[in-house]
């Protein structure tokens, strides 16, 4: 008999070409795969709630997969994270029901960016966040962030990779705050296009210099031209932070178990 | 003329032999130095506050050296760090009196000590906490560890390697308190012997389930037998914190940039 799971997958990106299986490199992808076929004693195939790029990092990346073994969640945690590198960790495993499906039932996906604005480097983040010398300003970032607000095209915020069928996403929140030396952007929207998080801290951070920020915000949006957006942030300050289901199907919210001062 | 300056460095130990200049290993020193003799444009010699041992991090080791180069602050800053590795950053460096010395002059020495205490492991932890998953108490520990607060031969939790001339130390104060899913031990001291810290955490963990933690920590330091104490925790959890001087030296606190949610 053929019963879904549900995991809760925390990696390091650094090393890894992203979360999508590639021929010619190490994707996280392959080796929760290679852990988890370990486990189930046959060849599994897991989806992914949302595919990384290379070198972003995930808090509660959420995937599921198919299995005709009889494993305890505790046995797929544990089994799976002793043969997986120190880099990526199973947090959670459970049944699903057969209808339950990582990309598709996702109602919602949480990215945070982390930059660290101060004039040296971090030997103990490198990384793990973007690391920006000249002071930033969260407050007007915060501001700008909200002419993004609610379902739009997001063409402007868009790489010329991105294989949608279609730029149009629906943008919950944008938060931008200030702890200590960090600065944190929140994103929570339906789905995001290629390096649009990215992109959109890029602009932000060029952004903030201006008269009016949010207008130029505003203006780029409007635009749907890439060209007038700002530039791609780096992968190292990305993470997946969440990803929210309805209750029903019973995926917990992932630990937010990264380190931040 | 000869210069006196001296520097915070930050380190990910992960990947190194510890402080100490070694034939055979890459450490911290030979890095530090290779870096600096770059900017100074002559051999320098790096003295730092607290040898640490391989795998130990530092968010704000002290070091001070020797220079003939009319060199600003800034200069050595970055020029250091566009030499060195990711995994090391300076971040300060100042001209100081000759009467200074990184390791006769401190009168006390910070070090933390992180644990994860949860069920899963962590990815992007890995190498900068131990990890614990059985659930432990942090008020029980901080109390137990009060026996050891004062001056003390702590010859109970020495490495046989130890080379110190005496097992004399002055403790004055261990605050072991939860912060989340961690585990902070903050220990200051006027110095400590080899191991002393992680054989200390060590013990204090075994303790805790004792019926009184405090009674069995303070027999174990009155035998003065290492074999009574705890096991040595791992060093991807320990941190020299910060170093403590005479404020007439100038030397800044280390920005506490470390990581922790």
């Amino acid at each position: 008999m053929t019963q879904r799971i549900a995991a809760i997958v925390e990696y390091d990106g650094t090393g890894y070409a992203g979360w999508q299986s590639q021929a010619q490199a190490a994707s996280i992808q392959d080796a929760v795969q290679a852990a988890l076929s370990f486990v189930a004693g046959h060849a599994v195939v897991a989806i992914c709630a949302g595919r990384t790029d290379r070198g972003v990092h995930a808090v509660g990346q959420v995937i599921h997969f198919d299995t005709s073994a009889a494993r305890s969640p505790r046995a797929w945690v544990l089994g799976a994270n002793s043969k997986l590198s120190a880099a990526i960790a199973l947090q959670w495993a459970g049944a699903v029901d057969a209808g339950f499906h990582s990309r598709h039932r996702a109602t919602a996906r949480v990215y945070r960016y982390i930059v660290l604005n101060r004039s040296e480097r971090s030997a103990l983040q490198n990384a793990r966040v973007a690391w920006i010398h000249r002071p930033l300003d969260a407050g007007r970032m915060h501001e700008a962030a909200q002419a993004l607000i609610g379902e739009h095209d997001f063409s402007a915020f868009r790489s010329v990779e991105c294989q949608s069928k279609t730029p149009r996403r629906r943008v919950e929140s944008i938060q931008v705050h200030r702890s200590g030396d960090h600065l944190l952007f929140d994103f929570t929207a339906n789905a995001y296009l290629h390096h649009m998080v990215r992109n959109i801290v890029g602009t932000l951070i060029e952004a903030q210099d201006d008269a009016d920020p949010k207008a130029r915000l505003a203006a780029i949006l409007a635009g749907r031209d890439r060209r007038r957006a700002g530039y791609t942030a780096p992968p190292s300050g990305l993470y997946l932070w969440r990803v929210i289901y309805p209750p029903a199907f019973g995926i917990p919210s992932a630990p937010a178990g990264l380190l931040l001062k």
